[in-house]
C-alpha cells in the first residue's frame, strides 16, 4: 500500500521539540513585556466573512488570501492581527476601557510566494493602543520603546528603530503638487533599500514624475534630519511636530540612543496616517525589519463612524526565530524541560517512584518518570538524548532504605534528596 | 454608508480582556501540569493536504471539515490535534526520543451545528506518549492521571474518571458472535447515555441484533466491576488484564479515587484500540466530558509500516470553560494584569514617570502609565475601571521632591515605594 507524505505544506514550519522550547520561550518574553506595560491579553477567531476582512485590503493582500469553505459563505484566514483588532474594537467598545492597550499574539495567513524566511503561515505578536475619539501622541513612543525591552531581553544584540511620519511624505508630496500620485510613490518608496537606484528612479519615472521631481524626492528621502528643512505645509508641519515630539519622549524612555529618523520608512500598508517605525538588527541586517508598526487614525472607518485612533507594534515572530536559526543563534542547545527524570529499574519500584515524583512535583520541580520496560542502560541513554539535567535510579535498594540520590549528568556529581531540593 | 458587521462567525468565540485572562490562566494550568510531567511542547500548522488529515477519518469528521482554497491544491483545517501528531511523529521519528512525551495546544475546527459549548473553532489541550514498536501500559496510567493533577489544579471540585478497554467489548461481541458489527455497535453504545433504554435498544435491533442479544449486551455495558464475570475470549483477557493493571498504577499514583470502570465508555473515534476514559464533573455533570483520551495502536499505518503506538488525553479547554462561564465560576473577577499604573498630572511629569516606571519594572512589577491627556479625575476613574491594585499620582511635588506614594485602590491605603517594593 503506497503511504501518504506527511511533510507540512510548503511554506508551513514546525520545530522539533527542542528547538519548539526556544521558539515558546521567545514568544512568551514578548507577550512578558506587553504585560508588564498594561497591554491586555486578547485571542481573536482566525476565520472571518471575507468582506469583513477585506473591507481595506489592497489587491496584493487579496490575492495572498486564504479562502476557506463551509457551507455557503465566503470565508477568508485573517492575513494579520490588526483586521481582527479593529472590528474588535467595534464590536466591544461599550465594555473597552479607553485608551486601551491591548496584546494579541497568533497566527496568521497569507499565500506569498514562499521565499526565504517568508512562511505562509506565521506567528505575529502585536500590541495596540486605541483610543475613543483622540489618542495622545505619547502612546506613540511608548509603541516604539517596547521594541527595545523585548530586543534587549531577547539578547539580540545592537539594533536600530528607524522611524518616520507619513505626514512628513504627505506634505512634502503635497508641496510638490504630486498629492494625487502619494500611494503610488509610497509604494515605490517603500522598496527603495531593495531596489537599485537606477531602478528606483525608472519607477517614478513611469508613474509620471520629472527628472527634476525625481531629483527632489531622493533628496528628501535622503535627510538624515530636518533641523533646516522647512516647508510651508500644514501637514508637514503637524508630521515635524509629532516626530519632534515622539523622538523627544523616546530620549526620555531612554530609548534615544537607538533610535534614527529615516524618510525612506513609509511601511507598505496603506493604513498608517502618522508616524511609522521598522528595526534592524545591526549585525544582521540581512533579516530586514522583523518589529514595526505606526500610527493608523481611521482602520475602523469601514465598521463605525465613531473613531478610534490607534498606533501598534509588530513583532514578525516566525521570520526572526527563522533568521536566527540560519545564523545559528537559536536551535542548538537542546535542554530538557524537567528538571529531573526518575528510572524505576522495574515496574516492581513504580509505586515508590510515582510518590517520590508527586513530593517532588509539589516543591515545583518538573520530574519525568520512565516506565517504559528496558534494560537500565539503556534508560540512562534515554535520558542523556532527552538532555535531562539529574536522573534518580530506583532499585529495589532505595524502595528498601527509602534513600534516594540524585545524579547531575553533565559533572556525575551526586547529591541526597534534600541538597537537590534546597538547589 | 452602510457599515459591515463586527460580530465574529456562529459558533466562534472572543472574550474581554479580563476573561481573556482566566481564559489564559487555565491553558497556562494544563500546559504547567504537562510540562511538571516531562511532555515536550510541539505546534504544528493548522492547514494539511485533505488527503493527510482525512486518511482515518470517518463520514462524520469529513462532513464538518473546513476546506482551504489556495491554488489548486485540495487543503483542510485540521479538526484535531491527533492526527497532525500522527503525521509528526512519521515525519521526524529519526529525531525524537522515544518512549516520545508531547504536548500540543492550539486551536481546531470542526463545522458542526454550533449548538450550546459546541464551538466550531476551539481550543484543545493535548498530552500523548508514543512508543517505537511497543509502549507500556504504565504510559495509559500516566495519561489518565494528568486528569487529576488539572482538575486540582483549577480547583473544578470533585470530578470522577470513567475508564474502560475497547477489547473488553471487543472480545464480549467476538463471544457474541457480533464481531460484523463491532463498529455499529460501539457507535450506539458511545451514545447510550444521551439517548432512552428504548432508543438504545431500538437502534441495536436496527442494526440486527436479536432480543437476547439486546439484553445480554446492555447487562454487560452496566455491570460496575469485571470481578466474577468470566470469558474464554484471549481479547476480552487482554482487556481485563490492561484494565486491572491501569486502575492498580493510578491507585499507587494516588489517582484511584477518582477513577470509576464504566463499560458504556467506548469514545467515538474509531482509532482507539486499547484503554479508553472520560472524565465528568460531579457537580456539573450536564458538561459531560471534556477530559478523555485512550489507547491508539495503528494510527500512523496510513503514513508508515513502522509502529508507533500511543496514548493520549486531550482537554477540550473552550467547552469547558464556557461550561464554567455558564455556571459563573470564572469571567467574573476582573482583574488587572499589572500591579500599579503611573498616572502622571501632565506631560511635565513624564520623564520623572517613565523612569519610575522603568525602575519598577526592573523590580518584576508590571507597570502602567496614563499617558492621555485628560483631568486627573478621569485618570483615576480609568484606574478603577481598570481594576488596577494600586496607583501612583504623579505631580509637579512627586517631582520636586522625589518622594512616591503608592496607593492602594482597594483598602485606601497608602504606602511609600519601598514598602510597596518589598511587598
Amino acid at each position: 500500500m503506497s503511504k501518504i507524505n506527511t511533510k507540512v505544506l510548503s511554506g508551513f514550519v514546525e520545530h522539533l521539540p527542542n528547538v519548539q522550547l526556544e521558539f515558546d520561550a521567545m514568544r512568551q518574553v514578548i507577550f512578558d513585556v506587553y504585560k508588564a506595560h498594561g497591554f491586555l491579553p486578547i485571542d481573536t477567531p482566525l476565520i472571518y466573512a471575507s468582506k469583513v476582512l477585506l473591507a481595506k485590503a489592497g489587491g496584493e493582500t487579496e490575492k495572498q488570501i486564504y479562502k476557506v469553505l463551509k457551507g455557503d459563505n465566503d470565508l477568508s484566514l485573517r492575513f494579520d492581527l490588526t483586521v481582527p483588532l479593529a472590528r474588535y474594537i467595534v464590536e466591544h467598545a461599550g465594555q473597552l476601557n479607553f485608551p486601551f492597550k491591548v496584546a494579541q499574539i497568533g497566527k496568521v495567513y497569507r499565500g506569498e510566494r514562499a521565499q526565504l524566511g517568508r512562511s505562509r503561515e506565521f506567528y505575529q505578536c502585536d500590541a495596540d493602543i486605541i483610543g475613543k475619539d483622540t489618542l495622545d501622541i505619547a502612546y506613540d513612543a511608548e509603541a516604539i520603546s517596547l521594541i527595545m525591552d523585548i530586543y534587549q531581553k531577547l539578547a539580540l544584540g545592537k539594533f536600530t528603530i528607524y522611524v518616520s511620519n507619513r505626514k512628513l511624505l504627505a506634505g512634502f508630496l503635497q508641496g510638490m503638487a504630486l498629492k494625487d500620485k502619494q500611494v503610488a510613490i509610497l509604494h515605490i518608496i517603500d522598496k527603495v533599500k531593495k531596489i537599485s537606484a537606477s531602478d528606483f528612479k525608472a519607477e517614478l519615472k513611469k508613474i509620471g514624475l520629472s527628472d527634476a521631481q525625481v531629483t527632489e524626492l531622493t533628496e528628501f528621502i535622503n535627510l538624515k534630519t530636518l533641523q533646516g528643512f522647512t516647508l510651508q505645509n500644514e501637514t508637514f508641519q503637524q508630521g515635524v511636530a509629532e516626530t519632534t515630539t515622539v523622538i523627544d519622549l523616546l530620549g526620555k524612555m531612554g530609548v534615544g540612543k537607538h533610535v534614527q529618523l529615516d524618510l525612506q520608512i513609509v511601511r507598505g500598508l496603506d493604513y498608517y496616517t502618522g508616524m511609522v517605525f521598522e528595526t534592524t538588527l545591526d549585525d544582521m541586517p540581512e533579516v530586514g525589519s522583523v518589529a514595526g508598526g505606526g500610527r493608523y487614525e481611521n482602520l475602523v472607518s469601514n465598521y463605525t463612524q465613531d473613531t478610534y485612533p490607534g498606533v501598534g507594534v509588530s513583532i514578525g515572530l516566525t521570520r526572526l526565530f527563522a533568521a536566527l536559526q540560519k545564523a545559528g543563534k537559536v536551535g542548538a542547545g537542546a535542554v530538557s524541560p524537567v528538571n529531573v527524570m526518575i528510572l524505576p529499574f522495574s515496574s516492581a519500584e513504580f509505586e515508590f517512584s510515582y510518590k517520590l515524583a508527586e513530593t517532588l512535583r509539589m516543591s515545583g520541580k518538573r520530574v519525568d518518570i520512565l516506565v517504559q520496560d528496558m534494560p537500565i542502560k539503556k534508560k540512562l541513554r534515554y535520558a542523556d538524548k532527552a538532555n535531562v539535567a539529574n536522573v534518580i535510579v530506583i532499585g529495589s535498594d532505595e524502595v528498601k532504605s527509602g534513600r534516594v540520590l540524585v545524579k547531575n549528568m553533565q559533572s556525575g556529581e551526586v547529591n541526597d534528596l534534600d541538597e537537590f531540593l534546597r538547589s
